[in-house]
């Protein structure tokens, strides 16, 4: 049994992840899954418990860190405030324009109940918003891009499901080779969102459905894809579940940097995930998230932080001696 | 006139990259050089006052963090934990077998004193330790790897010049393609030190030299070079003025690691570095942990630390809120 019990509160895709995750943890239990659904419609991966989250706050004592994991759009604002007045919480909140009114409401909510949470944690936000600063503070004379992919994006998935005719669809999001050879060669170009990525749209559509008018309704769609590249593939359901079922992606953050006497030497910084499974490592990360969280809140600390915030140290299960002997 | 005041201890390639790197952050101001050598002999790259180090102590209230610029083979373990205290200082010793008595000497050394100190910074040991530990600390079902190059090596150049016959040489270590696609793949191979690196020497010999009695000596030369694949090039000293006299370096460290129910998905975290200059950028690195170095130390930390013990938003010269909305 691990030193540090932590719970998840709503169990999807992320829920799964973080089940999974917990077992790769020597110092981490997992001692219940809360959802809003019935328990008893809930099978999990390794038959954690499941609960309502009406009975959550009867087992406040089984709960270190507790992980929520709903979505950005309607879920988080709401759920992350509420339960961080009685719970140190951990969520991936990923909505970047609202982050500062999120960390001040989830801020107040801590510090009123006496708990510590951490906000916006995985890999974007998370390990990449981690490495834009660490490259920032070393090279200040530089710029920075991130570039995500090849990966599904759910968001825009979603928005094209929701075309009249379209029955199923998967859209992966792809960075343009030549936009990220010009930043590793430290050209820092000015790069357009479209100069930056494409957009490969797999549609499993009706049988009668007009597919030319799918297509350009696809890639006329402002704020997805009209400023893209777009490609439109139209596939069979049982090519879609073949071959277009898993939920990878990843990306990149390259940092170009000038030094020296006339700023003449250029330093590049990459930073790099390539990832089987999205939820699986957002999961990952918000494990070793869950085991600094609970030592800061052990050594005093309350209110609402982010992984800015956190040590390397904190992460690892590791002491510090054995940290500098093994990874120093 | 930037907040932190500080100074640099010893003037060679690394103390030289930074000053330039002082230059780059508005709230750091170089107040002096301290070298062994006669002051007047030093020509520094921007007019820094240069003092001779036995004045030092005198010049306390004008140095907030010290930056000791000296080599780990024998200045440091000396003079770090000496210079400890008296003041802030910050190294990076990369005597990788030693750290820990060295972490205890300047431990010691910082408590009694009441400084606060922080050895081995650069990017290796350093930001290469720091991506080590957070990706071991996220995926810990799998392997991590590091490869260096293609860069100069120092220690492997000297060596060669100590070879009888040899003016000038200069050696690249370089990583060995196939062995980064088998670990970027996946395969978590178990790789010996030759497999991962090769050598490659450019040697300016004495007119009448035995170049065959060279290229063997440096080939079957013991821990440097008889483990590895090695080339051995002669050229002229015009040549090696040319095309060797910059020190580029660089590397990766790599971590592949298992999730899922069945540890049946692979992620990949993968963190490059490409450098103009080595000298330079560790000194962009040693520059920004001189920040959280002195605010740390103003919380009333003492003794030794790491980079692991240091979080990203104390590297940065913005404050939370600006960290948040720029970075998250």
């Amino acid at each position: 049994m691990g030193n540090i019990k932590i719970a998840i509160y709503g169990y999807g895709n992320l829920g799964r992840g973080v089940e999974c995750a917990s077992k790769q943890n020597a110092d981490i239990t997992l001692t219940g899954i809360y959802t809003r659904r019935n328990p008893k419609d809930i099978k999990t991966v390794f038959g954690t418990p499941v609960y309502s989250v009406s009975e959550i706050k009867e087992h406040k004592s089984e709960i270190d860190v507790l992980v929520i994991c709903g979505g950005s759009a309607t879920d988080l604002p709401k759920m992350t405030p509420e339960l961080a007045n009685d719970f140190c919480v951990i969520d991936s909140f990923d909505t970047h324009a609202k982050i500062p009114e999120h960390f001040n409401a989830v801020d107040t909510s801590a510090k009123k109940g006496g708990n510590l949470s951490l906000i916006s944690c995985g890999w974007d936000p998370g390990l990449f918003s981690v490495n834009r600063l660490y490259a920032s503070s070393v090279l200040p004379d530089g710029e920075d891009y991130t570039f995500w992919g090849r990966g599904v994006s759910q968001g825009h998935s979603d928005a094209i499901r929701r075309i009249d005719g379209v029955i199923d669809a998967r859209q992966y999001t792809v960075p343009i080779e030549d936009a990220v050879e010009r930043v590793k060669r430290g050209e820092m170009p000015k790069l357009s969102i479209g100069e930056k990525h494409l957009r490969e749209c797999y549609v499993v559509a009706e049988e009668n459905a007009d597919k030319a008018r799918i297509e350009k309704e696809i890639k006329e769609m402002p704020n997805y894809f009209a400023d893209y590249t777009t490609t439109v593939t139209f596939i069979s359901q049982e090519e879609m579940k073949k071959n277009h079922s898993s939920l990878p992606h990843g990306g990149m953050v390259i940092r170009t940097g000038k030094t020296g006497e006339k700023n003449g030497n250029t330093n590049t910084i990459e930073y790099k995930l390539t990832l089987d499974s999205n939820p699986e490592f957002t999961s990952s990360v918000i494990i070793a998230y869950c085991r600094a969280l609970k030592r800061k809140f052990d050594r005093g600390e309350r209110g609402c932080i982010t992984v800015f915030d956190v040590s390397p140290s904190d992460l690892s299960p590791l002491d510090g001696a054995e940290i500098r002997a093994k990874y120093l």
